[in-house]
């Protein structure tokens, strides 16, 4: 287990805000962050501060990490961006604990920001196909949902599954993001719905997407030697993993499998000390439909080809055996990239610390983020736990 | 002290590429930095890799660390870029000795690159500039070559300092890299070359100015507990410092000093248990000339308004108290912005075992390397020793 915990955190909603900028956004973040400490967290504690972001459209492409902390009062702290495309905000987290763990911070700041909805269509597709393969998959015009489609396709191909599973994670994400006041498409939706839609990359439709948002999430971690200085609510980062793969799908040797994903909920898992039977509930990458699908299976959730089975059922639901995110996911809160991974440890927080509103789990003790860049180029996955005697 | 040693340490050429790639650049400096282990080091005992670039061009904007690092065949380990513009090498390395301090790997690749020469001149100032501050600099059209004239006009008119002086840090640099079979712009110039050049941005001239290159360095870390598998040679990360500081020069306390650097300079030298008068030779930031000056104050090789001194003394020269910028530094071995930092980790740590050439100081034991993203947004310092025993 690691010696570091979450002792705040704090998002902005995600959606489409012309009127805030990518500094807006983080210092709300971070506001709401340092609100969320249960005792009191000076900000002249934080030792250095760890920053997510691709920069979609280009409006601050270097030293973006001080030009955040600088606007929040931060300067002079040692500030740095760290970029994994989608899994930027996850692996910013993964810094800042290893920031705490080399002893040479005992308080980080871990955010993630993005503003994607004020570029044209054409500039995003632009920013997220820099952001995958060139040769074989962005220079043929292969977006990332057609990426994610030829995963679909095999996927389908090769198990028991069909679209209206895939719909069935629409379904579901969208019933939790509908209790979720910061969700970017804070609706429900039906299964006909979700199964009627129009085709974005056969055989994913517009459900199987997620939207592109803007957003920040801002995450305060402390080593176990002053943690008792800011709060009583002993959130440990149990377990942390990483792992990557080969950029482009057609060089890997699944497609129906992120080799990158399995490679960090194994670390994570045995960090932690734990498997994924002690789960309480887990946030996962859901970019695509058939994303919930592969995370299931390669984070241990089920065996290869079983993810259906535990949609069909409800097993992932709110209420069923592992609730699979409840905060909307991807698909429904959004995926303001660089603060996607960042804010699925808001999401665990919240629900750890009994501060998720409508949709509160009965009293969870441990739960899972899986943050996953591109196709699977990189992963990262954290294990959250409560500890006793909160 | 940390308990990190650098075991290998490589570099291409820098210059312009035009038949190279990010990829084949990033592989030749990864297998030069294999090959400078004194010992063994297989690759499969990479841990981990930390890779430091801007991105330039937009050729690959996310997942551009999986990217290079899957070209060498080092897919499934986690890999991750960090960013903080011109200093993204040096915090690259930083990151690395945090993941090792950790204890979550034993051996990390800190690699940065850089493909720049085949944007045109426009595009180059795009990027360049959106890594400086927006709205009072890029906006106004200040480029960073306009930023850091400022800063000379304002050192010239605080002290006694001539342009004179600019041009004795050209005259220096162009004399180690002449040296340097890898400097991009490897001939010596005169004081009349150097001070007669065509104008910049008043005060700074041609030869105030460090061009812009492709390239890639690589350096292998391994922990205290693993480095004897590798190597005889002990060079030791004794100290690693890092600052922040408001992105745009207006919003500074100073123009003539940079607080970042300061601030990196003191946590470095603190944690090594050294003094500025301990070193034996030092890698700095001297992107423009001003910024070599700046760097011998705020790192305390001399006080305030007493650069010039330095320089015009010979105490920096190669056969001086303290060499500076034996490689050539930015100003003729180049500046390709990820490389840069881990450049300056390639000359310290050729320096230290025996391996500089016609450039090698008489049995340095101990070196500095100093690394400023933007105008001084941030900055990063190490301190290398070499271990008594070799």
């Amino acid at each position: 287990m690691s010696n570091v915990y979450v002792v705040g955190a704090g998002q902005t909603a995600f959606g489409a805000f012309p009127d805030e900028s990518y500094r807006s956004l983080f210092a709300d973040a971070y506001r709401e962050a340092l609100d969320s400490v249960a005792g009191d967290l000076p900000p002249d504690a934080i030792d250095e501060a760890v920053v997510g972001t691709l920069g979609v459209g280009g409006r601050q492409l270097g030293l973006s990490a001080p030009a955040v902390t600088e606007h929040v009062g931060l300067h002079g702290v040692p500030a740095s961006r760290v970029e994994n495309a989608c899994a930027a905000g996850g692996f910013a987290v993964r810094q800042g604990v290893q920031a705490i763990e080399s002893g040479m911070a005992d308080v980080v700041l871990a955010g993630g920001v993005e503003v994607m909805t004020d570029a044209s269509a054409d500039t995003t597709k632009y920013w997220l196909g820099v952001s995958g393969e060139t040769e074989w998959e962005r220079l043929t015009g292969t977006t990332f949902s057609g990426v994610y489609a030829q995963m679909a396709r095999a996927y389908l191909d090769q198990y028991d599954a069909t679209t209206e599973d895939l719909a069935r994670v629409a379904v579901k994400n969208h019933a939790n993001g509908a209790q979720n006041p910061k969700a970017h498409l804070d609706f429900a939706c039906s299964l006909a719905d979700a199964t009627d839609a129009p085709p974005v990359a056969d055989p994913l439709n517009l459900y199987h997407c997620c939207p592109t948002s803007d957003g920040a999430a801002v995450v305060l971690l402390a080593g176990g030697d002053v943690v008792g200085e800011y709060t009583d609510d002993r959130v440990r980062v149990a377990g942390v993993g990483a792992g990557s793969d080969r950029v482009g799908l057609a060089d890997r040797d699944s497609y129906t499998s992120i080799s990158a994903s399995r490679e960090a909920g194994q670390q994570a898992y045995e960090m932690a000390g734990i498997g994924s039977d002690d789960l309480d509930f887990a946030e996962v990458h859901d970019c695509f439909a058939i994303a919930e699908l592969l995370a299931y299976e390669d984070l241990g959730f089920c065996d290869p080809g079983d993810a259906n089975r535990l949609l069909r059922e409800g097993l992932t639901d709110r209420d069923g055996d592992l609730p699979v995110n409840t905060s909307g996911g991807l698909k429904s809160k959004g995926h303001p990239i660089g603060a996607t991974g960042t804010g699925q440890i808001v999401e665990a927080f919240d629900q750890l610390t009994g501060q998720a509103g409508s949709r509160q789990l009965d009293d969870p003790t441990c739960g899972l983020t899986h943050n996953v860049g591109g196709s699977g180029g990189g992963a990262v996955v954290h294990v959250l736990e409560r500890e006793a005697g909160r």
